[in-house]
């Protein structure tokens, strides 16, 4: 057991609520900034909020330009088209990132290339170090999930090798996270489903991931396992999310729902980006690899199979989910009460029509050895799951969930 | 009622924990600075953990040069001293506070002084605004009490006018904060008591404080009533000082004692610097002017009164507390479930040793009604308390403080 030591980093300024993207310029002035870069995507432009966000820079006379051609989980090409792009304009002071977890991984890359020069793969795959602070990124989220909008993480996708590639660096935290629920309210149903269980993978993970003071996290590693600022984060967005996530789902313009569902998904990010994710973020890699399912849907799957697999070193923390469940969750289950927390989770996916079984997005059962290999060399995540992996019984944990 | 929308402002960096102040030396590298001029105070000192925090600092090739005249609420002249001390030497890079709420203090006008130059009194009254960040603050506190560290506000006192003036800009908030809860064990017990019990007054007026919803905080004011992220740091530290403090004060090497004080004052600090203090806190200011009682005997002796004052529209929130103080205060009183949360606060004020009457710090009773007026004057502050005050039932709560 190492000393009793945490360290909490912070995105510097978080702004919730309605109307809170008009309050973008606020910060652009704090920071002195004029020359703005938009990060987004096409389903943003088409359902008109690019253009919203691109009056309120016009009204407070920044000079912007827009890259507005992110693709999910974006590649590597793309990154330097969006940096080529960038350099060839006005000197750029501050990128925002408008979007899902791809426009503001988009961001974050881009605020570095911009700052310090140098190929994405330089920094992914962890030869060079990121040196200091890059220009400010500043997260607006328009999906309830990545809390990509508070962490230090990008990923991105490397085509040639058919892998998914990620950074993880404090210095990658964008300045501050704006968060409008009334962004959220044309998110579509899939979409709001895939999201909504991934932010709740993300608490739960981190609410459940092994004590700081177990875990020796010095050497780089960015996440350190669960302490007392992250255990109160997760369980107040395990709350916030068991209750809201049927409503968002079914409701779309609930607006309530989706306030709570953007606020869940914020905390949960606070908390992973601090404590760091666990099993089901490390298998999702390999999975993700074998199946076309999106991030969010893989990690969802896995969570009730490896809250099971994690009950008997989690017994507390499992007692007050099932509490918790057992009063926010009445909208799912009428005797909520009498399930354990992994079944309530596999009933909120039956619930999401999302799939609960490994079966369901194409995995093959001869892969599962390999995937249990591949997933316990995620030393970063791994090595905060409560119970200790080995292959044989994360191969137990795949034929369950298979 | 306006919208619903909060601005969550926090210090990046958070360290808490055993031999954390060693870590001192990575968050100087993080931020290539050199030339360091620590803050301190004399009773620091002559304990020697300036000392310790200077070799630390030397063993890293630091460049350091240290002033260590910081009076308890220092003079705008002490602030003049070493503002000339720091500017005589070579160019600092970032100023450490190290010791109580007067250290830290001091270090952020400090701050404010070498960047920006000009006067204490051109920021304190307002005529300045504060144009941007300054030189990087590294607040070390060693009470557990005033949240320094985590909060944009600086207090000194005008000697010619006999008053306390404050400052509060988020430009002012440290860069990092830094909890060694070994700091705290040579604390004597008086001065436990008061830095203790005022942490819990920050973390029940903020918790009380009226929802940000229904003021309205434009227009310059940094606090903005309380909301979820303010309550949810407000609730945890209540937990940890009503099961806390009187062990700290009675028994000062417990370090586990310590070391949940010291993490409650520093949740207290992260609530009330957003949320703001009410009217404990704003009548603090009118009876310290004239009283020679430390800031936190005087929030700490008003607030069951306050708290008394506030029940009816805080019902909610005072049943949370009676559940807490039941389970959490039980080292307090054995049929602590029987107390109104205002008069379990009164039993802990006793159980330390702290006066509980205003008649008991030297205040006149004839001065009562000047002192509800300077008092509902202090508006950043009253304007949080959920109930509305005016001179006559502020009048009457000074009478029963009495």
């Amino acid at each position: 057991m190492k000393n009793y030591f945490w360290e909490f980093v912070s995105t510097k300024k978080i702004l919730f609520g309605d109307k809170s993207s008009e309050k973008l310029t606020h910060l652009l002035t704090d920071l002195k900034v004029k020359n703005i870069l938009l990060v987004t995507d096409p389903g943003i432009k088409k359902v008109g909020i690019e253009k919203k966000i691109e009056n309120i820079l016009i009204k407070n006379k920044n000079k912007v330009i827009i890259y507005d051609e992110v693709q999910s989980e974006p590649s590597i090409e793309s990154v330097l088209n969006c940096f080529k792009f960038a350099n060839n304009n006005n000197e750029v002071e501050a990128v925002i990132g408008l979007g899902g977890g791809s426009s503001i991984d988009m961001a974050k890359i881009i605020s570095l290339l911009l700052t310090y020069g140098g190929h994405p793969l330089d920094y992914y795959e962890g030869k060079k170090d990121i040196p200091g602070p890059t220009i400010p990124v500043i997260a607006v989220p328009t999906t309830a999930g990545t809390g990509s909008e508070v962490t230090p993480v990008s990923v991105l996708t490397d085509e040639k090798e058919g892998i998914k590639k990620g950074v993880s660096n404090n210095n990658l935290k964008p300045y501050a996270a704006i968060l409008d629920p009334e962004l959220t309210i044309d998110l579509p149903s899939y979409i709001t489903a895939c999201s909504g269980i991934d932010a709740l993978s993300h608490a739960i993970e981190s609410y459940t991931a092994k004590p700081s003071e177990y875990i020796n996290s010095e050497g780089g590693f960015s996440f350190q396992g669960s302490f007392s600022v992250t255990d109160m984060f997760a369980i107040e967005s395990i709350k916030l999310i068991s209750k809201n996530l049927v409503l968002a789902v079914q409701q779309g313009n609930n607006l309530k729902a989706r306030s709570n569902m953007l606020l869940g998904s914020l905390f949960a990010g606070i908390s992973f980006s601090n404590a760091g994710n666990a099993a089901a973020h490390a298998l999702a890699y390999p999975i993700g690899s074998r199946s076309n399912s999106p991030h969010g849907e893989i990690t969802g799957l896995l969570l009730p199979y490896v809250m099971r697999f994690n009950t008997n070193v989690t017994q507390e923390k499992m007692s007050n989910m099932k509490n918790i469940f057992a009063i926010n969750g009445q909208n799912l289950t009428r005797d909520g009460t009498n399930l354990s927390p992994d079944n309530f989770v596999l009933e909120l996916l039956k619930a999401i029509n999302l799939p609960f079984r490994l079966s369901q997005i194409g995995i093959k059962k001869e892969d599962l050895t390999k995937i249990a290999e591949e997933g316990i060399g995620i030393e970063r995540l791994m090595r905060n799951n409560p119970r200790t992996a080995n292959v044989d019984n994360i191969k137990k944990l795949l034929l369950d969930a298979y």
